[in-house]
């Protein structure tokens, strides 16, 4: 893609494409203060499961300099920390790499900022791996053909470096010769479907069609999908996936239509502390995100940024490691 | 309501409420001639089912107030009045009244005006009636307390004029007593329900909360709703509902959370001349209603106004007339 980089480290500060942005402006965002990363994170402008568990490997790193500038304690630093940990809650990316990299500060600051540039540098490896196996696992499961996958929010580079995850899987299918084109949800109130995913898809030159979130059911009950194809932003131990708002209507629809439903993502997004979807806490944003502009002044709203499949509803997921069919063996049990 | 009305007839012209133009703006448009007519329905300033058909009437009206007017001939008017008719395609109201008011052509122009203000001045009784027996049904079909309602798109006063279809329900709910609050979708891509419902609700004092459309099938697998209500576009002889694009995930949702799923529409809804949802013309509106702003220009859309719940996820169907129980009777089979 010929634009900046997603997300990079650079003279002691992050930098990173803002994703609020796009696709009407290219704009790189310089971060250098922990203030600042939650902030861009807060408001989505980083944004993506994987992405975020980069954004926060790099804080950690990010914030032991500005520790190192303004003279921090280390109980400073460890809160400075766990805010950013704790800057979304869906996600398990990040804290979870929040709290790898901060393992890793007994060291001392270069180990810190090594440990935050290696979560970097896997993570093109790792969507590339589920990205081909993604692909074969269709290819199998749909037959020969060319096939028309629906997919939800955004899921490519932009949320996790590489070549993503569903659209990674996506991407691969394509550049096999066995894609026909793709279905992307606009994925309100944020619109990642509309802005990333179209603009991704656009860049990538493969073949799509915008609808909006109310139109997914029903478009894949018309037999116009050959497979739903989405992210996680966490799994729980049982097989229960949190996804962006709008997965679980398209899964029930997948199940009613006989088609399969697959979530692509890292082992890193399977949380086994977790035990099923009950307990993932699910982010419950501001009204004004919903309510302004259409809305009459003061509507109050409900709205929730995730929300939860059951296992039962999910054909397979794909990680770098493992095809897990959900329905068919355990979820921790890895294969052989 | 302290507003002008939503659709009269006033000196050989139409006057309608712009429901492009709510909340913000309260605005009526006065209406003279065919084309501005057929514009006004086009571009959703004029909607609703109901409405629609009280609007189609009025222009057969209007249609013979222009021809006289321009001294169109007897094909000319007939063109005309069929250009009213397939304004919009999918909800039958409009063409079914349309068709009846013009049978009234050869007993000349005073008695194709009296049978015009004849489909409004049903409309309130129709709605009300409407109203008290949904209210009714889901009293006895969800037990003591106060429900909460989920509701899609707009189906009050400004759909259908009185009480409206499903939002009746609701207001006979509160009126009674039996109402905790409604959850109402926003309904993309022209916000209905954040705009015009949301509107209708605050006038009423009814508390409601506004939520995504991707939101509506998790919500309701939270338990957050005792019940799904919806209006209806058109209802096919076996008892397949046509309604704004989103209300199938609702449908589908309902069911599994084991809810009853409910359709408020008036008798002049149901068509018992197309045999199933499959044979209902289903409305594909402009690429860029849905992907301007938000999506890189040139993006392509898939987007539908209504989609199709069969009969077999809707457990009641609810006219002036009858209490239906698709999965349960005939449709076509009325009441004793």
């Amino acid at each position: 893609m010929d634009t900046p980089e997603v997300l990079a480290w650079r003279d002691g500060c992050i930098e990173a494409l803002d994703q609020t942005a796009l696709p009407h402006q290219v704009r790189v965002l310089r971060i250098g203060t922990v203030d600042a990363l939650v902030d861009a994170i807060v408001r989505l402008a980083v944004r993506g499961a994987p992405l975020l568990g980069a954004a926060g490997a790099l804080g950690v790193a990010l914030a032991v300099r500005q520790g190192d500038r303004e003279g921090w304690d280390d109980a400073r630093l460890d809160a400075e920390i766990r805010r950013i940990a704790a800057a979304r809650p869906t996600a398990v990316n990040l804290r979870r790499e929040v709290a790898a990299v901060a393992a890793r500060l007994p060291a001392g600051s270069a180990a810190v900022e090594a440990a935050a540039l290696a979560v970097l540098d896997t993570a093109d490896a790792v969507s590339r791996r589920i990205s081909a196996r993604g692909a074969a696992y269709l290819r199998d499961a749909c037959g020969p053909g060319r096939l028309r996958i629906h997919t939800h929010c955004n899921t490519g580079a932009l949320a996790c470096l590489g070549w993503g995850t569903a659209l990674g899987v996506i991407r691969a299918l394509h550049a096999g010769g066995a894609l026909s084109h793709v279905i992307v949800d606009e994925t309100r109130p944020l619109l990642q479907g509309a802005r990333l995913t179209c603009w991704e898809l656009g860049q990538l030159g493969i073949e799509h069609q915008l609808a909006c979130d109310g139109a997914g059911p029903f478009l894949i009950s018309r037999g116009l999908a050959d497979a739903v194809v989405v992210g996680a932003d966490r799994v729980a131990a049982n097989g229960d996936v949190a996804n962006k708002i709008g997965t679980y209507g398209l899964a029930l629809a997948a199940r009613r239509a006989g088609i399969p439903f697959v979530v692509a993502a890292p082992e890193s997004t399977i949380d086994e502390a977790t035990p099923s979807g009950a307990s993932i806490p699910l982010e419950l944003r501001a009204d004004e995100e919903i309510t302004v502009p259409a809305a009459p002044p003061g509507t109050k709203a409900l709205n929730f940024a995730f929300d939860i499949t059951p296992a039962e509803l999910v054909t397979a997921l794909i990680t770098e490691e493992r095809l897990i069919l959900p329905n068919e063996q355990w979820l921790t049990r890895p294969q052989p």
